[in-house]
């Protein structure tokens, strides 16, 4: 069995990481490179052999690699698409049924139902690392990608607190600053500062182009930064959007019934006055925003879930254990 | 009298540019440049003191400027704030009602209106040079700031082919190159490329502050650049968007309607499919865009307002007269 054990350092507890595309090759090589003991499994062989070759200790073979991390009591990383994380969590209820559990999805509340509905909730902590570039696979894939980045720890009201001690210390392992958040919490939070913005600057990509080529000539700088975002592949905007819908809906409606407030003080009384003198406090909030440390509260004490959230909506972030 | 006449070659015609801030002064700086003879006024006489230091030829006497202008034909430059318009515009009927006449005013069918009012329509060609930088005043001034920037000038369909080619030679002699826009196509095209851009950004704003401390630790470069232009201070973004009110409104009522649909096609399928899959596109368009050389249009000749426009609607510009 490989229940989870709490040890004086959680850097002793090894790492398996599902998946070796850019999150979770980057993951391997930061792993390694601050000491830990680390191995992968990727689906096709090219990247398992690109890993090899580097000195990775990668493997195609996917109950030979949930094998030993059941033995290894490892911390196992889901890191493949969500459409692979269905299979992939019928095999860890195979071949690694105790065996404590993250994964780095950009969408909490979806997987924590998956982990719920294979019966691995227990065992489960999740994970964002707000870190990417536009490329992807191994091949992209580097060790400082999570430097300086911050990464959401999932802080359920029942997170079990050596499991979520585990998880935080690998982001830290990693480079990055740990913001402890709820699923839903974070899954609304992305929608407004990710997912949103996508669909605005869809939507004004839009509205230039319907203006023709007169007004995609005079275009300047608000235009270029505003659509910049449009620029993305649409199957990577539409996998993140929608398997965020719920929050995302939300936040649009939000947003809907901001502009409709100020087109019907802009026709009234040709003002803009209500929402520029809004947007511009909130922009300065955002411009003046400040992280500070989480440094009193310790997972396992009475109500830690509970004080770990409540750090993090104001702002809160764990620079270490 | 000051009547317009063609000359062999425009750049023979004296400027007289009415305001010295940064448009203003920018315009007399890179006017000299050129070789043209330029002379300004400045309401305030620190702007003039600092430019008479500088060896250009400046004034606060309204009056003689003008009179000045009446007498050696010049072309007016209006380079004040809209609000100080009408006040300029009374002293020109009263000092110089025969000159040539531009302004530099970022709205136009506005603009066009005040100058109907004050029956000099028919010596005026609007313009709008498409630059600028967060700073103002004489001591902003540059004269590259219209190097390589696209200058519109305006074409109504009874345009004087005359003063309609000098404006368009102090564009070109200024470094920019000429978009030829009827008023209400290029108020329509800036309310699409350019307050569009500042009311989304506004309420991206709000919704990111919205999602609290949190949220705002977590956004990251969508957010950063979907939101960039809210930081502009509040006066100007209110003064733009306020002047163009009508068209503005026809843009924010597109865009209302393109993210309900949206959010239909969220709520009943959770898709993004029609917004991303159009954003995308209308971004392509924009990032492929090319903008060509009108060359066979001639000012004068039957129908050259309306060939222009039609040129500047497909993404024409003039380099050469």
């Amino acid at each position: 069995m490989c229940q989870p054990v709490l040890v004086s350092d959680q850097r002793e507890t090894s790492v398996c990481v599902l998946g070796l595309g850019l999150i979770g090759g980057s993951v391997v090589r930061a792993a390694a490179d601050a000491g830990r003991t680390v191995w992968g499994y990727n689906r096709s062989s090219s990247a398992v052999v690109d890993a090899t070759a580097e000195g990775f200790d990668a493997a195609d073979d996917l109950p030979a690699v949930l094998q030993r991390a059941q033995r290894e009591h490892a911390l196992i990383v889901i890191a493949v698409p969500m459409p692979a994380v269905d299979s992939v969590l019928t095999a860890i209820t195979e071949h690694a049924p105790d065996c404590a559990l993250t994964d780095v999805v950009s969408v909490k509340a979806e997987m924590l139902s998956a982990v719920e509905r294979h019966g691995l909730a227990a065992r489960y902590v999740g994970g964002h690392p707000m870190a990417g570039t536009s490329e992807s696979g191994w091949a992209a894939s580097t060790a400082d990608l999570f430097h300086d980045a911050v990464w959401v720890v999932g802080t359920e009201a029942d997170a079990d607190p050596i499991v979520w001690s585990q998880v935080a210390q690998l982001a830290l392992d990693c480079g990055s600053v740990v913001i402890p958040a709820e699923s839903v919490e974070h899954d609304r939070a992305v929608a407004r500062i990710s997912h949103l913005p996508h669909l605005l600057a869809e939507a004004l990509a839009l509205s230039g182009a319907a203006g023709g080529d007169l007004a995609l000539t005079l275009a300047a700088g608000s235009f270029r930064d505003g659509t910049r975002v449009a620029g993305t592949a649409p199957d990577l905007v539409r996998a993140m959007c929608e398997a965020n819908s719920t929050a995302l809906l939300i936040a649009l409606d939000e947003t809907v019934e901001v502009l409709k407030a100020a087109r019907m003080a802009l026709a009234a009384a040709a003002s803009t006055a209500d929402l520029v003198t809004a947007g511009h406090a909130a922009h300065t909030r955002y411009t003046h925003r400040q992280r500070w440390d989480i440094t009193d509260i310790t997972p396992g004490d009475d109500g830690w879930q509970d004080a770990l959230r409540k750090a993090g909506r104001r702002g809160g972030a764990l620079r270490a254990l």
